[in-house]
């Protein structure tokens, strides 16, 4: 069953593109490093354009890079239709730019780091799913080593119970409505917020946690590429 | 400055392979499974022969399995001295009939898992002065990723600040008088603990976190055998 049959709104993807990062050297856009013959970003373009139950397609890109986003599009022979919206001081800004690119007939949006290239179709759909029941949900990772909390410095202060822990990733996935109240609310709050999530916290909305069962990872140090390369090569 | 300069007395690692792991399926004892040539538990035996600052190896193994231990260690040409001690009902046992194989004259022990075959002499060499110095150290890594604590369920329950979480992994290395006391605590009380550094919170015992710069991984799921080979191939 697709999950078009249970949701009669559009779903659109969000790709949050438009940070440089800072731990891959300077002047390094990782998003444009080249794993398995192409950007990474191009990888992460790739997973929406193949999952059916995305209509169209947001870009959030740093000012000035649209040509090159429009290149990648021709290049490989991106078919969805897609804008490219500028993106804004922090992360949370960058989705708001682009949550207001939305034509009123979508209903349903999964915003997606553009770094992390190896999101499944699959996993796409159950956010989706999951957001259409819900009002949010979130693709996330069970905390699988044993974790402890430091004093603020190098020593440890206490054992933490990893059973309730978990490690979200992208999709975020949101009713429209649901996503723009909670950052009409960290706006007029004027707080950051580390995820899309968090927004939600602040007006109390539930978000599920749907697992991923295949790595997910985002590209943020060199080292990551290698995996990633790995990971690609048996998606 | 070698490590052997600032401590007069033996450095020993206790290598835990006596788990058979269950995620891995079934009659699969992942310390024998293949990667880069040999199994995985060799590969975790050859980081400690190749660290200068240890001076003797027990490996604490499944009732049985002894000599098929003996024969990676002719295989291989393991030069240091070994001692192959059967392990118990749980790590913590394991770990405790470990300690008890030591001779007088050994003054630091790591402790480490027999599936975690990327950790580097040098991480290994950090965490034995660090604990010659304080008592107790581990190695660990800072959590990247954005932590949710869920109600139990399948919701979000609240978001954790990361800003003082670290993964530990092995080494967990102490002076041997410090995890002795600790063990006995542990069994005096009939507790079941994570790991070795949650033994020395009960006796009050501070443990610094040595943050390890490459990565460290375990072996646990299939996943992560073509994840070790690529590290691996880069040591």
């Amino acid at each position: 069953m697709k999950t078009k049959q249970l949701n009669s709104q559009k779903c659109a993807a969000v790709i949050v593109a438009a940070g440089r990062g800072t731990r891959m050297g300077p002047n390094v856009d990782k998003l444009f490093l080249e794993v398995s013959g192409r950007p990474v970003v191009a990888h992460t373009w790739q997973r929406f354009e193949q999952a059916e139950c995305i209509d169209e397609i947001v870009l959030v890109v740093r000012e000035g890079m649209q040509t090159a986003f429009a290149e990648l599009a021709a290049q490989f022979q991106f078919r969805k239709k897609i804008q490219l919206v500028a993106g804004g001081q922090e992360r949370q800004d960058s989705v708001w730019n682009g949550l207001q690119a939305l034509g009123t007939d979508v209903g349903i949006v999964a915003i997606q780091d553009g770094a992390r290239p190896c999101t499944t179709p699959a996993l796409i759909e159950a956010t989706i799913r999951a957001a259409t029941e819900m009002g949010a949900a979130v693709a996330a990772q069970r905390v699988s080593d044993t974790i402890k909390e430091s004093d603020g410095g190098a020593l440890i202060q206490r054992n933490v119970d990893r059973a309730r822990l978990w490690a979200v990733q992208t999709p975020q996935t949101f009713r429209v409505g649901v996503i723009r109240r909670a950052l009409v609310a960290v706006r007029e709050r004027g707080v950051l917020v580390t995820d899309d999530t968090a927004a939600c916290e602040l007006i109390g909305q539930p978000v599920k946690l749907i697992e991923s069962t295949a790595p997910n990872p985002k590209v943020t140090v060199p080292a990551d590429l290698a995996y990633v390369e790995l990971l690609l090569r048996n998606l």
